[in-house]
């Protein structure tokens, strides 16, 4: 049976163009799956939604700003709608996949969207945003389920930087965002403010990591369907060989497949290990890539992407079938949420008010 | 000039009965200030919007479940609307004030669903209450900005507990949520285990305190104005003198006037002191309540109310003009943002993208 998807994406964040890449590269790869009908919904700067026709979902749409010729929709339960001068059309789908990168997207605001009108989503819940989406919050998530990450110190504008836990050479981030903006190196305290100056200009709160040259980093992505985890491979990813401009746009756009990092058996058994830590419960729903660090036989979480660019497809032996069962397994759980959502509202007795009436 | 003001209250959570409550109690309190023209919102277990007659608000109406009988509404951009067979009415408030206690009120969903379709509202934002909601996370952002609170451990499921930071007896509950269902002292470890359990069954995140009996508590509540804090008086609340349900139901219906805590001044002022860095940015828009200790003349969070019942209305001198200042503001920094968005709607050149393009 052909199952109807609906691919959301852009929204008023830093990632919106990368966002645009990565649904344009999902949706080519999904089509080659017959069994999947798939719609695309552009949300814009102004969290208008529209329905982008199928032959008109390539780049130009978007920089030439002729999206805004396709019917807007609204949300309602269950999913979205058009409207004619009278005439309300209904446009169910059977899921929707979250594809809006950076805020909006990764910061829990769609999922609520999607969740409170009872629809369906492949996406990272509130949750698993809460703990993805600022740095400082994966430090210390990780922290409780015994993951490793690199020692840390965080910074906010009215405090002096004081290192305690860390040593030149540092790396200064905002701690929230995908993007690369408002990141420094910095090589000793002279160089500091700037770094700390340049990272509030993006966030409230900084993040200070030491800066470890040529340390080997890995991607792993996954999910979780029927309670069993479906690893990727694991890649080295290519640094420093292209512009940063260049790189996002590679990633974003993938879909070639890339070879297996060159690592021990322990150590790649390591890494799925502290992968289903981070992902079990928090992120189960969605596909999900953690970035790891590997020093002296030790695996190190830098970070974890809820909603890697074009869902990390790539990495994947066999996306299409994953992905279609993944699909499979949140629709019957949203099914599910909402049969239970129903039997409260009918049964739900009002006995705390019931006792105050009695009690006047 | 006469402002609109909607509160929105009830939704599926554990504190959906308080949280009626709590409307009824603070649109009682706002009708005596005559330039405010107050309507109310039901959210039902089910997410959908009922617009309840100005003479229905009392808690008959949704212990009999005539809530159903009120028009229902739609979120739109900017406002909400009713829509009978063909037409639709638009209903347009200067401000929504979110009363929703607990789930979806407190962890931020409300709050997003809002600020997508630009309505200002009386809120905490998504990081407000990500920081409050779960109180882990509250001891975190506690730390980051100076700010005392008791020691701690955290537990999980698949974890056997050391404690190491705390000594028994000790207080376990769920890290999230505002109800004091799963809360238990703890005397010996033989105590332990059922404790945990008994706080898993309502969170994934177990926090462990030192129970110290007779420590005194206080109560401060406040927002920001015009870039000035403006504070409640400091209350003692009274402990286990009623049973836990009489004891919120005084505390979310509570419009009486409390008496000034007996503190010295120099408590008073570090008391305020934390609270600001506690609101100072994160908390911008709302009223919050923090409940603090004191032990050995010094202060400590407890924890952070991002909607306290019936907004702590009870705290403050002169509430609603308070409160009018308050939504003024909120008012005009929506709009504020609303342009800022229009303007980036308008002017955004999809660089990133007609580079592709470029070099294709």
């Amino acid at each position: 049976m052909s199952k109807k998807i609906a691919i959301i994406f852009g929204a008023n964040s830093y990632e919106h163009e990368i966002s645009i890449v990565s649904a344009i590269t999902i949706k080519r790869v999904l089509e080659q799956n017959n069994k999947l009908d798939i719609s695309c919904i552009f949300v814009d700067f102004l969290n208008d939604f529209y329905l982008i026709d199928d032959n008109a979902m390539n780049t130009k749409t978007f920089s030439f700003k002729e999206y805004k010729k396709y019917p807007k929709l609204s949300i309602t339960k269950g999913g979205f709608y058009t409207q004619s001068f009278v005439f309300k059309k209904h446009i169910l789908f059977d899921i929707v996949v979250n594809l809006i990168h950076g805020k909006y997207g990764e910061d829990g605001a769609i999922f609520n969207l999607l969740e409170f009108y009872h629809i369906p989503a492949i996406t990272p819940n509130l949750d698993a945003c809460n703990v993805s989406y600022n740095k400082l919050r994966t430090k210390e998530y990780a922290k409780i389920l015994d993951v490793k990450t690199l020692p840390y110190e965080y910074a906010i504008a009215d405090k002096e930087i004081s290192l305690k836990a860390i040593k030149y050479p540092i790396i200064v981030k905002p701690a929230r965002g995908g993007s690369s903006l408002g990141i420094n190196v910095v090589k000793n305290k002279d160089e500091l403010e700037y770094a700390k100056d340049s990272a509030l200009e993006y966030d409230r709160d900084i993040l200070l990591e030491p800066f470890i040259k040529d340390i080997k980093e890995y991607n792993l992505a996954g999910c979780k369907i029927n309670n069993e985890f479906a690893f990727s491979i694991i890649e080295e990813p290519q640094k420093e060989e292209f512009l940063d401009f260049d790189k996002k746009y590679l990633d974003f756009s993938r879909d070639d497949k890339p070879k297996e990092a060159k690592i021990s058996n322990k150590i790649k058994l390591k890494m799925q290990e502290a992968f289903a830590k981070i992902y079990n419960t928090t992120f189960e729903g969605s596909i999900i890539r953690c970035d790891f660090f590997v020093l002296d036989d030790e695996v190190y979480l830098n970070e974890i992407n809820p909603i890697p660019g074009s869902m990390a497809n790539y990495l994947f032996d066999d996306f299409k079938s994953l992905f279609d069962k993944l699909c499979d397994e949140v629709i019957q759980n949203t099914k599910t949420k909402i049969v239970s959502s129903i039997n409260k509202a009918n049964n739900y007795n009002y006995k705390y008010i019931n006792k105050i009436q009695s009690n006047k």
